[in-house]
């Protein structure tokens, strides 16, 4: 079959590989019927060591499961699934509070060795705990915004409750990929009040204010936190939702606070410290948030998506086919996309 | 009058200063019963720099109201009260929602110019807001332990809510001094099951078996680390107290946190950044705390205090008369004392 495979950063290529087999009694095979290209496989796009071997790229998917292990049960041959980006087994103690990236057995796909989804098929380990069966064909319209529960839309939901937003609050989005659009549907959609999306592209933010944002900052650094005050009556804002993970985004967010108000970050640290600790402790600014569990939070957004009170699939704007990967990777990481959809 | 002014670092001297006297019609006079040295007095005890006219010292007290303006309500003359180390006004948004500690007016006794405890007697901003009012004499037995709610008791209680410490959890108490301590009862007392105290001097360590710490770790680092967690089945604790504040205590809280866990840290940070970013980030480690809210916390501890239920008075283990503070900075500094009470 074929895969994307990334040998070194700006080499992707689009290879044949062995397909995919059952290994152990709990595994599936998944025939990938959506994937995507994340934000963050651009990390690896413009750092990757080159590697003879390659590592398998993509962790967001909706397929149909094709094969099972003698041990799975909930999870059926011809299931349309959502495949979240993090394997676990459903039944450990961390998976039980409804932390499934912290699962005794997590591993996530596409990285590190793990077989990757921007592929015609992948393995699947532990199916039961890590695939979420949907009642739809695999034609439905509202496939892109299902696709999002692999990820996206999960980790801005993540950042939100992370930041504690609920009815009334006041709410910046810091950030403007696709997990920050999707930051602002989950903040509006928990009732924010007043939403900042914190960005710079047009495009981005057109799409920001449709999806609930009130007002755009567009200025960095210390400008973009006296905007930020401007518009909050000089105190800052409840909530913060940090989705990008460099430290002059997480200083902004630590800047931005209001006393007693909380961060939610989801952007991967690039960066072993937190800055601001000096504004955030005497703030009394509570700090949260890590790889979202997004296969718990599957059942709470799925009715929001399947009857349609939003639409985060709209922050796909570029279709390609797997043999078109590769171009999808540079469009993403050229701004010329948000996100871009693959259908193998 | 006399009161305790500093210098600079190890020169603490009790000098005449004027009376203080009612400025605004919100403020009070507070004639002070006891008063005490807290851990944080040591910072600038070891690295103030040196300043001709002093700081004035101390931050937490029961006192007397001798003298109210015209416009205080709820505190009257003859009243005993608790003196919360932060003033508060009573009546902004960040007070209304139990954060004194961000009051729009907030300040800081015996900090940054602002008088302080350490004396006969001193002035009150915003006596409404500021003090609780006890219904006990001023040579109630409980003296000691109505003390710790200006400061050291509500501190360790808001490590512990903002640990996110609840019935059956397991906690670690980072730092054995006042805070510490009071951090095990306030965790002892919310019902967590496995408490462990880190920290290395055994009279505290005593104390802290008394209060309720199940296990004791007193290696530091990898060595700290890897004894928690092997405390805990190699998961972590769900809840660290970080009551230290220095870089490898926060690091430390960081790693033995277990994933979906909390830190609350009330370690005033002697760093402009968070160490541990990566760790806390993907366990999904949630980071709280700050200057305490105590006024808030007053009527949640105080019952227990008067009927004896938790006796956080017995981190005092030494009593000096006011001309005797410097000597008591010293043995507080030497760990000759875990905490200074001062009978002026």
């Amino acid at each position: 079959m074929r895969a994307t495979l990334m040998y070194a950063a700006r080499d992707v290529r689009i290879v044949n590989v062995p397909d995919p087999s059952i290994i152990e009694p709990t595994d599936a095979i998944l025939r990938v019927v959506r994937a995507c290209i994340c934000g963050t496989d651009l990390w690896p796009y413009n750092s990757m060591a080159p590697s003879d071997t390659g590592q398998s790229m993509g962790h967001e998917a909706i397929g149909v499961v094709e094969e099972i292990g003698r041990d799975v049960r909930t999870v059926k041959r011809g299931d349309v699934v959502v495949m979240p980006f993090a394997i676990s087994d459903g039944t450990c103690q961390f998976c039980q509070e409804g932390l499934n990236t912290a699962c005794e057995h997590v591993a996530f796909f596409g990285n590190k060795g793990m077989n990757g989804a921007q592929a015609q098929a992948l393995r699947i380990p532990y199916a039961d705990g890590t695939l979420y069966p949907l009642n739809v064909r695999e034609d439905n319209a509202l496939m892109p915004s299902l696709l999002t529960l692999s990820d996206v839309m999960g980790t801005g939901h993540h950042a939100a409750v992370m930041a504690k937003v609920s009815a009334g609050k006041s709410v910046a989005v810091i950030g403007d990929g696709a997990v920050g659009l999707c930051g602002v549907i989950a903040a509006k959609r928990l009732g924010a009040e007043h939403i900042i999306i914190m960005g710079r592209h047009a495009d981005r933010i057109a799409l920001a204010r449709d999806f609930g944002a009130s007002d755009v900052v567009s200025e960095r650094g210390p400008e973009g936190v006296e905007r930020v005050k401007q518009l909050t009556g000089g105190y800052g804002v409840h909530a913060v939702l940090e989705c990008v993970g460099l430290d002059h985004a997480v200083q902004t967010a630590m800047d931005i606070a209001r006393p007693g108000g909380a961060v939610g970050r989801v952007g991967v640290p690039q960066h072993t410290s937190i800055p601001g600790a000096e504004p955030s402790f005497y703030k009394n600014v509570t700090i949260g948030g890590g790889p979202a569990p997004v296969r718990a939070y599957i059942e709470e957004l799925l009715p929001d998506v399947l009857e349609g009170r939003i639409n985060p699939g709209r922050v796909f704007d570029r279709v390609v086919g797997l043999e078109d990967v590769p171009d999808g990777y540079r469009a993403m990481n050229k701004r010329e996309s948000i996100k871009v959809m693959v259908r193998p």
